[in-house]
């Protein structure tokens, strides 16, 4: 195989590992394992388990990147948000291991909390600007304080999901599209008619209810 | 000192240390250190630290219990709202170990995962009685649908707030009270007026805004 070519299987099958484990759980032998190499071949490319770690953080910090960005040339829409928020699942999904127990990111090391309080900070600022654009198209209406709180409520509930899910008895029944409406419900209350039916609709319709 | 007190000394000692340092961090020794107290004198009230963890959860269980009680001969009103959040998060601050890092109980043992998530059925089934008797009473429109995920939204945020605040980079300025408002806010675009200004003013006169 090539370098390049085993590095990145590295980080695929340390992805799905962690994941499915969890971090403490799985240790480099234990990946090496997996991917039928020697821990030599796999310590030639990183060198300990939060080298691993490291790696797919950034790899999750440029997905969230990629998603956050919020379209700059037009106020957002309806649409957007309902796409918006069906991106960000997807990341945080392929992503778990950092969500399902993330307070542990508080005392993890290299700097991963103030870069997960940086992403933290995008997706806020992402949600306030998805709400100023729909206050200022006048199909929102709400004040300052509810503004506020609603994005707080936002990316609280992003942030929260996947380890919330985890101690629920019903945790099957809450997959990313139940997530989706979870957010799209917070928002509707504050969007006038005819558009908060139609978001309601597009939001079920996608459900499948 | 009376076998009682010792043993209602531990449980106080261990809930402080649990709540500041997480029951990772904490050993049996250090307990009886912090109460100046043999090992052994310890070991005879508590086996082990699941021991104190189980006792300890059995509190938090009957507290909770006690709170999640609705008033069942009438139905509740807007102050009933505001006192039951503000009890609430006085409890979950008293045990704020549990909440930390709650989904550490996805692997507790003695069954804390199937009582913690007993607590979680009892929040979600006082939070419905609640929206109910807003809906009955006039007070609150909202479609099944919108009260289903409002009820849920409640529950994940009662739940997740500490975890999240613990990530926050401005946890300083995200006490109970503002957990209370982020709560709230969850309900007011869902309430007709007066009562929706009303809440809104008593909930911010009570954060002090």
């Amino acid at each position: 195989m090539a370098r390049r070519k085993t590095k990145d299987l590295i980080l695929d099958t340390a992805l799905a590992l962690f994941n499915e484990a969890g971090v403490a759980h799985v240790s480099t032998n234990l990946i090496a394992e997996e991917m039928e190499i020697s821990p030599g071949n796999l310590y030639y490319h990183f060198r300990s388990k939060d080298d691993i770690v490291a790696a797919l953080f950034e790899c999750y910090e440029q997905e969230m990147l990629a998603t956050l960005a919020v379209p700059g040339e037009r106020l957002p829409d309806l649409e957007d948000i309902w796409f918006f928020l069906h991106s960000l699942f997807e990341v945080i999904g392929r992503y778990r291991f950092i969500y399902r127990n993330f307070s542990d990111i508080s005392h993890a090391k290299r700097g991963l909390r103030r870069r997960f309080q940086s992403v933290l900070a995008l997706k806020s600022h992402t949600a306030a600007t998805f709400i100023a654009g729909l206050v200022e198209s006048g199909i929102m209406q709400a004040s300052t304080a509810e503004r506020d709180a609603l994005a707080k409520n936002i990316v609280l509930l992003t942030t929260s999901w996947l380890s919330f899910v985890e101690v629920m008895p019903e945790a099957d029944s809450m997959g990313p599209e139940q997530a989706v409406w979870q957010v799209i419900s917070l928002v509707l209350p504050f969007l006038r008619q005819p558009e908060r039916s139609q978001l309601e609709h597009l939001t079920l319709a996608y459900l499948g209810v």
